[in-house]
C-alpha cells in the first residue's frame, strides 16, 4: 500500500487511536504519527509501549506540520481542544474526528477550524468494551464500516485521502449526511447500549437475586449485555448529551414496541409473541449474509474457564 | 468416565437435545440413547446424521425402557407429551426436561408421573441462536451451569445420577428451588431475550433507517441483539406465556430504570449517566472472573467477511 500522508497527528490515545496507529503501521500508511494525550499517565504508557512514532506533551507540538489531525477524544471534550489547536495547524491540513455523534461534533469543532483547513468529520463502526492506550489493534478495523460525513461543501481531495487512509486501515467506507448518521446510530449502537446498561444496572440492584448468580448464569444471554454495558462512561455519557434528539426518538418507539409486548404476555397472546419473535430473525440472517458477524455458535469462544 | 445410565431417551430433538447426545458419546455416559421428534422431517434427519443410536417412530418405543426420560420439547408442549408417555414409563426410571421455567413444568408434568418414577426438573443454561436437530454440538455445556430443579421431596438417587451425567457433559450442576430459578432466570435470560427482540423489531419497522444500513452498520451494538433475537420463536413464546409474573416483575424494575435514565439525558444530567455506567462494569468483570465469557475483543470473531 502506499503511503497516503506524511504526518498524522492522533489526539486523544484510547482505543480508537491505539488501533489506528498499529492498522496505519500495519498498512504503511503515514510517513509519521504523532500523538497526543492530556493525561502523564497515557502518554507515558504510550511511550513504553511505542504507541505513537512520537508521543508530544502538548497538544501544539502533535498537530504542529500535521498533514491530518484526528481528534479521538470524548465528543464533549472536542470543542476545547479544536479551540486550543486552532493557530498551530498547518495551512491546507485536514481534521478529523471519529465521534459516535457528528452534529454535535460539527457544531462543536467546526467554528474553530482555521481559513485554510479542512473538517471532514468520519465515524469508524467498530469498538470493543476496553479503553485506553493499551487496548488498541491493528485489526480492529477490518470489514467495518467507517462512515464519512462532511459538513457543508467538503473539499474533494480531503475527502479522498482520508478515504484512503481508512480504507488502508481495513475499513469499507460510505459518505453519510450528519442528521441521517445520528438517527441510523441511534438505532444500531446509541439505545442498545443504553438498554444494555439499564439491564444491567436492574440486575445489579435487585436483592432477591444477588450478584454471584447473576454473574454464574449470565451465560443464558445477560452476558452479552454486559460486555456492551463494560464500555467506556465518559464516552458514552458525552453520546447521550450529545445525540439526545435522536437516542429519545429511539428509546420512544422502544418502549411503545416494549409495551405491546408486556401486554401480549399479560394477556397470553401467543400469536402475537411468536409473529414478532419469527419477524426479528430475518434481521440477522442478513447480519450475516453482509459478513457483519460470524455464524459460529458461541460466537467462537472458548468453551474453557481462563 | 463411567456408564451413568443403561438407556437414555431424548423426547424432542433440537439443539438441547442434539447437544445432550454428542456430549453423552463424548463421555461414553449411556449404554443407548434413543430419541423421538414429532416430526418425521426431524426423524429422518437425525438417522441421516447420526443422532441417537436408535430413532424411534412413536413416543412410547423411544421411552420404554429408559432408566431417563428427558423432555426436550417447548415448554408449553411438555404436558401433552408427559401425558401421552405416562403409561410407558419404567417402574424406577427418572424422568426430566430442559425448560427454562421451572414452576409451569412442574406443574404441567408433575401431574402425569406415575408412582415409582422420579421426577427430576433441571435446566441447562447453555444455547445458541440455532435450532432444530443438526444444531447440536458436544461442547455447548462445557463449563456452563446447569440448574437441577427437584420439586417436592426428590429422591437423592436419582438427583445424584442426574447430576453425574450433567458433570459428564461438562456442566457445572448447582440445586435450585423452582421459583427462585424462574425468577433467576427472568433477569439473566427471560428479560434480556424481550429487550433483544424489541430493539430489533423497533430497527425492522423505522422507515427513516433501511433494514440495509441496520445490517451494514450494526457491529456498533446491535449486532450482539440480533443473535439474542434469533433464537427459537416457539420456544421463547412459552417462556414468556409460563413465566409470565418473575418477567413482567423485572421488565417493570427495567421501564422503571429505563425512565430515569431516559430523564437523565432530557435533562442533561450527566452525572447521573456517568455513574449509572460506570457502576456496570463491575458485573462485567465477576464474569470474566467466573470464566463464563473470554475477554478478547470482538469475542474473538474472525473479522474477514465470509
Amino acid at each position: 500500500m502506499s503511503q497516503v500522508y506524511g504526518r498524522v497527528a492522533l489526539i486523544g490515545l484510547g482505543l480508537i487511536a491505539s488501533s489506528m496507529f498499529w492498522a496505519i503501521k500495519r498498512g504503511g500508511l503515514v510517513g509519521e504519527v504523532t500523538g497526543y494525550a492530556r493525561s502523564e499517565e497515557t502518554r507515558a504508557t504510550a511511550r513504553r509501549i511505542g504507541l505513537c512514532d512520537r508521543v508530544c506533551d502538548t497538544l501544539e507540538d502533535a498537530v504542529k506540520d500535521a498533514d491530518l489531525v484526528v481528534l479521538c477524544v470524548p465528543v464533549g471534550a472536542m470543542e476545547a481542544v479544536a479551540r486550543q489547536m486552532a493557530g498551530s495547524l498547518k495551512p491546507g491540513a485536514t481534521v478529523s474526528d471519529v465521534g459516535s455523534v457528528k452534529r454535535a461534533v460539527i457544531e462543536a469543532v467546526g467554528p474553530h477550524i482555521p481559513e485554510g483547513v479542512h473538517f471532514v468529520p468520519a465515524h469508524p463502526l467498530a469498538g470493543t468494551e476496553h479503553s485506553g492506550p493499551e487496548s488498541g489493534f491493528a485489526e480492529l478495523f477490518d470489514n467495518r464500516w467507517s462512515l464519512i460525513v462532511p459538513s457543508g461543501d467538503p473539499d474533494a481531495g480531503a475527502v479522498a485521502d482520508l478515504r484512503a487512509l481508512w480504507e488502508g486501515m481495513g475499513a469499507n467506507v460510505d459518505v453519510m449526511d450528519p442528521d441521517h448518521h445520528d438517527l441510523v446510530l441511534a438505532v444500531t449502537s446509541h439505545t442498545p447500549h443504553l438498554i444494555a446498561y439499564t439491564m444491567v444496572g436492574v440486575a445489579d440492584d435487585l436483592r432477591r437475586v444477588t450478584d454471584s448468580e447473576v454473574i454464574k448464569y449470565s451465560a443464558a444471554g445477560f452476558r452479552d449485555f454486559t460486555r456492551i454495558a463494560a464500555s467506556d462512561p465518559t464516552m458514552w455519557r458525552d453520546v447521550f448529551l450529545t445525540n439526545k434528539d435522536a437516542t429519545l426518538e429511539i428509546l420512544g418507539r422502544f418502549t411503545e414496541e416494549l409495551f405491546a409486548l408486556q401486554r401480549a404476555i399479560r394477556t397470553g397472546d401467543g400469536d402475537l409473541l411468536h409473529d414478532y419473535f419469527t419477524r426479528t430473525r430475518g434481521i440477522r440472517r442478513g447480519i450475516l449474509d453482509a459478513g457483519q458477524d460470524v455464524d459460529a455458535p458461541n460466537f467462537g469462544r472458548s468453551t474453557k474457564a481462563k
